[in-house]
């Protein structure tokens, strides 16, 4: 877990407003959930890699002796959600459209853009099943990229219902269909005849191993997608409607800001249990995980409500973002803002209040403003001011504003632009609305 | 620990937004840590309490079956302050003024503001024993409450020196130093005989307690903050320098932003054991608690560098002051925003491209938009577009955009102000910019 030192802040916060402002023309509302929820409620989602990565908050008071835990950090978004869509039901809307831009905990090993503590940017459409919620939803993902300066990201598509059809076709045992789909997910990595190997390694009849990367092969020979789901569902009936959504999906992405940036991934699994439809992942090239990801979840409210209620979301990783751009120096120029855009000069061995007022004066205008904490000793005068010149422009601060002795015979106001060192002196009624001129 | 719905998000946001904006007046930069901290790393830092308070995580891997702890929720927002200001000292500018506005946790037993999971909005400045530092901050403070249109509060000073010398002056034990000084803290709720009485309680002298509340007695009736300081002056040599802090910071505060909200308060002493100078709180008429408090803490980043550094700080509650802000209704009436500013209605049974081509040029415009996620059925295609209009309507979005079959044929797009229900046609390349004149 990282600190966050003034620069870094300012870069996140760009990234969080671009994210926040492109979601919400998509509709979606802001919700915030407590960083600590009870343990039961994230146990048993997110399978059992997930549960050993969860971070336990130990009982307090007499449970503290006994190492019991009982609340647990968030580690994601989407049960936090669940179980406020099922808590508020009948507070919230029919179609519940929420944004949520929160960190998250996963004791995991640390590397390249993953941390233990991270921030997820959700966004999620609770209500109803039409395809036009994934449309929208991947929409919004490729319009908040596109708006930083990605070109070069892939929305990969594919649907559980694929496939669970796929497995069930090929006769796969039931316990088999997580460690077959973290195989094919292999695909980009190992190719086709690793693929073969590791699923043959698996256990998995020859017969079938052959079928499946068969059909995998004649996939990746189709020109578009539409061909490429012809294939499939002549191969696996059980999908029709898997296919007809996919469908629809690609159709309608044609006509949003996610156009020519969604591709159909017959090979991506997602390992996170309660995806029961659409699946999507987004890469790119010099990113060795995803930026973000989701899937329609049909199921996870249920598991609070009782009552099933249909919802698909997806999320960006604020901090995979975040890498490729300081890699790629994709941040705005302005973004490298000093801390202060006038410092108030301390002249005078004793007159700390006259330079606050100033500061003051300038702040009431709008300006930010540092004022230098220490006055300078009646010894040393000479070489202090100097001293608060110079720290002003080691601060990166434009401009310094002083009253010595003339400035306050005249009333006015001497004001220095460090870079130049060009003095410039002012009725002290007009300075701040000069210096506003002037940043 | 809670759930914020949209309406609440924005109400803090706003909140949060004007204290952003003023601190960075007054050349604060922000920072962020992370929410864990190593337990050792706040252990021992907020008195035996505070200890008590601490929220603590579970060891992962095999120390999970120990039932040990190694690491901690966020306490405050200083104790992480002092160990970056000790950790990345050569990277820090000399006078490190830094704004942070983050959760903290503590296991305490809720009530009226007070949540297990809340917010701090922090400012504090490192590296200067100049009280200009204490001035600024009591102004920074008092700008955000008068910005966000509180009129009615007091920010209380008080020095940890002067309580000292009180302490030692009178020859109370060390041992008793904490609880004598939170009796005295309960004047503004007991009365002086009630503090006397708890004094006495706890076994001071009588004499002593009879000094004490002699003193304070005769402070009561002292019709400046000056004459206060003579008297006390006078009776505790000891405090002489604390004295003359004080006498600084009320003659700075005049003429900055906490001009006539700042009163001396011998009483006040502020529980965290490691303020070394002035301390403040601030409190309205109307919560029982305080918006905000802080002081000077010389020695708390030395705990982890080794090395003193003078810092003095001040924290608003985020909560506090949004209970106080709701139950007064100071929000301002253009916070209560709808989820978009135009819905796109569905009107045909089997063109949501069409729908979604639509919102996607007025996303593209910078507008807030919804789309109504399902289309029509055949069957029943007027009544559904009924209740998307009505849907609309509740959910407080102003506009719906319409292409139907005659809108299409003329390549128009019908909007109809919900409030009015009237219609009014536009030629489509045109329906964005006009919607943007309307919101």
């Amino acid at each position: 877990m990282r600190d966050f030192l003034p620069e870094d802040v300012r870069r996140r916060r760009y990234v969080i407003g671009v994210v926040t402002e492109v979601y919400e023309r998509y509709g979606f509302e802001p919700l915030e959930t407590p960083s600590v929820e009870n343990l039961e409620t994230l146990q048993g989602k997110y399978g059992e890699e997930g549960d050993r990565l969860i971070f336990k908050i130990l009982k307090r008071g007499e449970g503290a002796q006994t190492g019991q835990a009982d609340l647990a950090l968030r580690y994601d978004l989407t049960v936090p959600l669940a179980r406020v869509a099922a808590e508020y039901r009948g507070k919230l809307p029919k179609f519940f459209k929420r944004y949520q831009v929160q960190p998250v905990w996963r004791a995991d090993r640390p590397q390249k853009g993953r941390f233990r503590e991270f921030y997820q940017c959700d966004v999620d459409a609770i209500g109803s099943k039409s395809t036009a919620v994934e449309a929208e939803l991947l929409a919004a993902a490729a319009d908040v990229l596109s708006r930083l300066g990605f070109t070069d990201f892939t929305i990969r598509l594919n649907h559980r219902q694929l496939l669970s059809a796929m497995l069930e076709t090929w006769h796969v045992p039931a316990e088999q269909h997580a460690t077959v789909l973290v195989a094919l997910d292999k695909l980009d990595k190992v190719g086709l005849d690793g693929v073969k190997g590791d699923l043959l390694a698996q256990g998995l009849p020859a017969g079938t191993v052959d079928a499946m990367t068969a059909l995998y092969a004649a996939c990746l020979l189709c020109c578009t997608p539409e061909s490429v789901l012809d294939l499939i569902g002549e191969a696996l009936p059980a999908a029709q409607s898997a296919i007809g959504e996919l469908r629809e999906i690609l159709a309608l992405s044609a006509v949003t800001s996610a156009a020519g940036t969604v591709r159909l991934d017959l090979f991506l699994a997602r390992g996170l249990g309660y995806y029961t439809g659409a699946i999507f992942e987004i890469a790119v090239p010099d990113l060795a995980g995803s930026l973000g990801g989701g899937g329609r979840y049909d199921n996870l409210i249920g598991m609070f409500s009782g009552e099933d209620v249909p919802a698909c979301g997806i999320s960006l990783g604020l901090e995979r973002m975040l890498v490729v751009m300081a890699e790629r120096n994709m941040f705005p120029p302005s973004l490298v803002a000093s801390a202060a855009d006038v410092m108030v000069v301390q002249w005078f061995a004793a007159k700390t209040d006259l330079c606050l007022a100033l500061a003051t004066e300038f702040r009431a205008a709008g300006l930010r403003v540092e004022l230098y904490p220490e006055a300078p000793t009646e010894d040393n005068q000479k070489g202090a001011i100097v001293k608060q010149f110079q720290y002003a422009q080691a601060r990166g601060i434009p401009f310094a504003a002083v009253i010595g002795k003339p400035e306050l015979a005249a009333g006015t106001v001497s004001v220095r632009t460090l870079a130049t060192r060009q003095d410039d002196s002012r009725p002290r009624a007009d300075v701040a609305a000069y210096l506003k001129t002037k940043i």
